[in-house]
């Protein structure tokens, strides 16, 4: 245990640059369409949504992107996040293999959400936009945005899934916190909250309810834009921050990750860490497989199909390209609920296809005893939806267990689980 | 803002010693008393209660305390912590004060209560002691001492100050997810919990009558010691670790503390993050103001006497010598659960007598507005403990502000708030 734990990076060693896949990628996802028309959607078409920053970067296919200043200086009051030796973990199931782990859940609201976040306040506000809206599930987004949106002085209006925002009181509280109004959804603050709550008022809601009041809130109100924490090309290509940062410390360590596993919701944090290493696969160089953990209660990779599909319930949004469950699938209440999207985003679904991503659907018992196993292991009771991903990695590591060989895993630990501890409470 | 922001260091340069002050006080304290005889307490009327370890570091004078290699492995799970310039702070205040903070929020319990943890689990161990006892009021030494024990595989009961069981209902879960007994104190399990309740079925408890119970526990079971999270000095020995990193950290940002800042429960954060800069003064060095923030309604520093008193309601520990509200004060109920102790510790409160500290009783609405503004320039929810520091600096900042001074100002932000967060849904 003498080896070096945490292996950190300095503030000036924080990279300057996002990386966009798109310009390795050996098939381009299909473009993305509008709904009327079923024309590939244009740039313009999604301005009145999102801050023109962010429609660039939608559309994209330069490799690399330059990260403002000002965000740059932002992300240093939490990153770089350390890489981690997990050798509590290697220990307690007995491996040869070597377990890496980035740590994301130090940041201030305890996940890699801020990571998007920040850039994507950033944009608006130097655009003048003066209000956003946005939906949440688990609560991470909102209270990454609650932060972001309170640093550029933007008024914030989060609709949480309203399963969350019973089971999860203190999440609200952290978005209010930071100056954000928080409503339950379905709510009756929009025409579609009102009309899913007029067919069933006991409805608990879903992340792509929340979308659908969240878009219709900002398109019917003024100087407004949404923001969305994943699935997007945009978020990808803020969250490669956490790999590109991890690809420089895993050099430091001496070691290549055979395995990049990661929990997968709408390919946030999956794609943020995976994704500039899979660059190397892709341009010729070393090769990596990548794994995601998806909840079997949510299996949009393992389960469900490549299509075109709306990206909220009410079809308010273009139709995407991805492995999608159907935008009115209605999963069950698991306690990650920032898992609970029904599709997988284009980039993540065009690899996917192509072979480049293997996933996992897990039961939601397999992934508490694994976070449970991973919190007296190695001190941090996980996210509940990171809890996957420590699941996956423990089905690799005894594998690599069983066959004698010292496989390099490496995981995203995306976020702690201090702000879930109501569905530790019903697991123990 | 092109300034570091972080100011890290690496796990090679996390101290090796901690640091006691003892050897270098003007004046020593005066003993404990052993109750009974009203003579000095010797090492080995402690060792029935305390790990031998532990009671060597509580009588020794000697400077440096080697920190045992099993221990030094556990700190880099999160350490060393950064020290961050707030300059969020600075400029919501508009002040020419340079601010200074350590994060020790990033540990996996989210307070500092870690640093002794780790080596009181480690001295028990060592001597093979299989189970231990400990109360706990905000819940921060509660779940510090889980994972600790988690490590080493001890046993662990905890009586936890029944107001804080039930308005912290997060807290008792985490501590259970490490495997730990929980108990709300006054409880039905030790004879003095019996007697309290007796006369007072709807007592709610307090850290004094808290200790009691954990002492009984532990004197009344087999192979079984207590621990403490603060006051004596084997703890304040451990948590200079806090301030030993900070004063490397200091000179890589070229600037040395005019005052250092810390809230004040039974001393530990505070005693942590000063000592070692005190050192300097007291052995002819550059000087420095140390000022503890008590909150009002517990005000041992600013409003105590100085005299023998016990560290528990029931009487059963030694007599202290120490700043005082009386053993059997009972403090308001307010947030700050980990600072409503009623003394201040043998070291602090002769240090306090010599004139090497200034204290501060700052009302709760201070402090939480403190906690606000800071969460919101910050980024991070701050502990209820926490933002009295928080509050004292801000103070001091407007102070600098008034006299166009640029003092430099350290505080300790000891912990972070996402369990506390019934408290600032009371307070919003």
């Amino acid at each position: 245990m003498k080896t070096t734990k945490k292996i950190m990076l300095s503030e000036s060693e924080l990279p300057k640059q996002w990386y966009n896949i798109m310009a390795d990628m050996p098939t381009q996802p299909q473009p993305m369409l509008n709904p009327q028309t079923r024309k590939p959607l244009l740039p313009q078409e999604m301005e009145d949504l999102f801050a023109k920053g962010l429609v660039e970067q939608e559309f994209s296919e330069k490799r690399w992107h330059d990260i403002p200043d000002e965000v740059l200086q932002l992300y240093k009051n939490y990153r770089p996040t350390p890489l981690v030796r997990a050798f509590g973990l290697e220990k307690a199931l007995d491996t040869p293999a070597k377990i890496f782990f980035k740590n994301e859940s130090i940041s201030p609201v305890g996940s890699h959400k801020l990571n998007s976040a920040l850039p994507q306040a950033y944009f608006n506000h130097i655009q003048g936009i003066t209000r956003l809206t946005t939906e949440t599930g688990a609560g991470q987004w909102g209270s990454a945005m609650s932060i972001a949106c309170k640093h550029f002085g933007i008024e914030l209006e989060v609709f949480m899934v309203k399963q969350s925002y019973e089971a999860k009181p203190y999440r609200k509280v952290v978005m209010k916190t930071y100056g954000s109004k928080v409503y339950a959804s379905p709510s009756n603050i929009t025409e579609y909250g009102r009309k899913v709550l007029a067919e069933d008022p006991d409805c608990r809601g879903s992340l792509g309810m929340a979308i659908s009041e969240a878009v219709e809130r900002a398109v019917t109100q003024p100087n407004t834009r949404y923001t969305l924490g994943s699935v997007l090309n945009h978020v990808l290509l803020h969250q490669t921050i956490i790999g590109l940062e991890a690809e420089r410390q895993m050099e430091m360590a001496g070691e290549y990750p055979d395995k990049i596993i990661a929990c997968f919701g709408g390919g946030s944090n999956f794609s943020g860490i995976s994704f500039p290493f899979l660059r190397h696969k892709l341009t010729g160089g070393r090769s990596v497989e990548l794994i995601a953990a998806e909840p079997a209660a949510c299996p949009k990779l393992t389960k469900g199909v490549l299509e075109y599909d709306f990206g909220d319930s009410a079809g308010m949004t273009p139709l995407i390209p991805m492995y999608t469950l159907g935008h009115d699938f209605q999963p069950e209440q698991i306690h990650a609920a920032g898992l609970r999207y029904h599709g997988g985003g284009r980039i993540v679904s065009q690899l996917k296809k192509d072979g480049y991503i293997n996933s996992y659907a897990i039961e939601q018992l397999e992934a508490f005893k694994a976070g449970i196993l991973f919190a007296g292991a190695e001190g941090i009771i996980p996210a509940p939806e990171s809890t996957h991903a420590i699941a996956a990695t423990i089905r690799e590591a005894l594998k690599a267990k069983e066959a004698g060989r010292a496989d390099v895993l490496l995981f995203n630990l995306s976020g702690h689980g201090l702000l879930d501890i109501p569905a530790y409470e019903e697991y123990l």
